[in-house]
């Protein structure tokens, strides 16, 4: 068969399945995600050998790559705890009664089908099943070629831990070859039966995603995070959170990577934080750069995410100013405020349109897990369905269940 | 300047009335919204005659293009009810604090600009106008160019109530071309100051903004609906609801195009339902037509949206057989069962992957207003961020707001 020819199967073998998973209990769900993590540890040697010969062939991204027996037993660890996660699909999201006595529900479902487009990192193969089967969706996967090996090997045992639970094995799919117009056909939605796609990788893909696809997206663009260091911040908090805000990891989309500091309080507080950023490279405005030295900073640093041990550091004229420069450069993702005056914290909340908003707290927390959503499997950062971290719930939609007694429209 | 450049002009302009809007107290746009329904009654003249033009040069769709005085009032009363609804804008969803401390809130906010693409009913553009600002966005309108002239003078009074209420003109902005160029450029976005098109008219124009948007589309596909009568369905109940299911208004997208009935059934209860359908034309498949003379039912009418006093009948053997049918010609809108069974009834309401599901009661209260929404901008029938009636509530996102007292992550 043709490429196009076998991923239309692919794509009616995923509605089917899909149409099964609709009425599978939440407990065979469990069963199966709790069989994939045996599964997998199960196949170690397997997978781990594939991922040696992925490591083998590939130029860059070694690290995301990697597996070694603890990444891979954390991998097993995950899909246990998504195992234990509570089950969203089939929850009364509200419930009224009309004057007329209909009786209308909310209820959640699952989307349906979803198309996982992703790059280097394997373990996105297991994860992203696992938070699919627990919203009740099928899924069609899409690893990029680096990780092409490792991620068939890891899917193997995933389809076997389906077969296990009673599932049917076309849950999740995933696409077999390297060719890259096999994503075009992915965004085309396979004939209709793909719901919905998700991208995860950088800039590039999830950029063709968005332009070429002619289904629903949901982004995950990754973050140029702001902490605003509000002229009334208690120092040492300004020192902690801006510190774990930018060193903690360098490489998480949470991570910030651009400071804006009140004017009125750059010569005060500034020396301090610069201290606090041991080893990382700042590059500052002009008023900045006067009070510690540092590379001056070009606008072209405004738009970065550097992923990397930089910071952007600007000063700004107080709330307003601040919410307009992340309004100017932000990308939606997270951003923080650092004051003790609840005013200037509750307007900035208020004012700036990004998925999260924190006062007085690290950016980095910006994590299904940290929010409590028990999975992730990205933080959307558009306005549409969902927004923040992407757990599973957030992979539901909903339908109005109306219960009437023979009701008629005047 | 080029149509281009004024567009992308009026993009800016929406994206910055938005950021007023975000910030204006739900009283302020109450009192816009009432002084619009004021604007629009002493405009009464003039809207008329602008609407006497449109008809003077239109050739189609006349009863939809209409306005008179008793028209014109009603415009103006479901202004003054959406100026009553409560304001769903800063609403908290949920809150919950984390073991670390922190105080995670999701908080409903404004999506931003809306672009709304219609066809020729002029009350369009003060409905959507009003449901926009009652929860906080702006909104482009590009009116159908056989209504233009219409919907012109019904957005210049909407203009002089926006002002009066102290809030942006450029809050309700239209296209004043009927440049059919207009409608790509929305389209593509308008230099990303589009956050999401609202088409509203035929297939083809939904259609066509499916396939070219490149921001989201909340779609709006019109509805082929299913009322399924089951072999233990109550026969008079069953008469009363296919017959209001079908004909008490048939233009509207709630209405049920198919009859599915129990193949057990069938002679018993299909005499009674035909006869309650008085006027409407049946088209049965043979075991129908055995039963009761009609026309043969063809393959295009089980796809067919009728929108007039027609009625497609197939037999079928049960609620699978009837699950079956709808997934496969049904348009995700609306279905209905009809039995005292309620173990048929559950399983074809868990079943059925449509937006609003049904028993006991006329798929024609698929509506805002039977809802309790108080007012719909239409119905949606896609799976992602909005199902089912879309009211000001659905027209918002959401943004997590954390309050924290100096954590870092670990």
């Amino acid at each position: 068969m043709s490429l196009g020819a076998d991923l239309l199967e692919m794509g009616r073998k995923a509605r089917a399945a899909a149409a099964e998973l609709r009425s599978a209990p939440a407990e065979q769900r469990s069963a199966a995600i709790a069989a994939m993590a045996r599964a997998i540890r199960e196949s170690a040697e397997e997978i781990l050998a594939a991922n040696d010969e992925d490591m083998a062939a590939a130029t860059s991204h070694l690290d995301r790559l990697r597996l070694d027996p603890q990444r891979l037993e954390a991998i097993a660890v995950a899909l246990e705890q998504i195992a234990e996660l509570p089950d969203p699909v089939g929850a009364e999201m509200a419930r009224w009664q009309r004057p007329n006595g209909l009786d209308i529900a909310r209820v959640r479902t699952p989307i349906g089908v979803i198309g996982m487009i992703y790059e280097s990192r394997p373990n996105v193969t297991a994860d992203a099943a696992a938070i699919c089967l627990r919203s009740g969706n099928a899924i069609i996967l899409r690893s990029g070629s680096e990780a092409l090996r490792s991620s068939l090997a890891i899917h193997s045992a995933l389809a076997r831990g389906l077969v296990e639970a009673g599932l049917p094995e076309a849950a999740v799919q995933m696409v077999r070859t390297p060719d890259r117009e096999a994503v075009g056909y992915l965004l085309r939605g396979l004939g209709e039966t793909i719901d919905l796609i998700i991208p995860r990788g950088g800039r590039t893909l999830v950029e063709r995603v968005q332009q070429d696809a002619r289904v629903p997206v949901l982004g995950h663009l990754e973050g140029v995070c702001h902490t605003y260091v509000h002229a009334a911040a208690d120092p040492e908090m300004a020192q902690e959170i801006v510190r774990n805000a930018k060193l903690r990891r360098v490489s998480v989309c949470g991570s910030t990577e651009t400071l804006l500091i009140d004017r009125d309080a750059v010569s005060r507080l500034l020396p301090g934080i610069a201290a606090a950023l041991d080893g990382c490279e700042l590059r500052g405005d002009s008023e900045a750069q006067a009070i510690v030295a540092m590379k001056p900073a070009t606008e072209a640093d405004w738009r970065a995410e550097y992923l990397a041990p930089v910071l952007a550091i600007r000063t700004v004229d107080g709330v307003d100013e601040a919410v307009h420069h992340i309004a100017t450069y932000g990308t939606g993702h997270t951003e923080a405020i650092v004051t003790e005056d609840a005013a200037a914290a509750e307007r900035f909340l208020d004012q700036v349109d990004s998925a999260i908003v924190i006062w007085n707290a690290s950016t980095q927390f910006a994590d299904g897990g940290e929010f409590g959503f028990g999975a992730e499997i990205g933080i959307a950062t558009g306005k549409l369905h969902a927004r923040g971290p992407v757990g599973p719930e957030q992979l539901t939609t909903f339908k109005y269940v109306v219960r009437g007694t023979g009701q008629v429209r005047s």
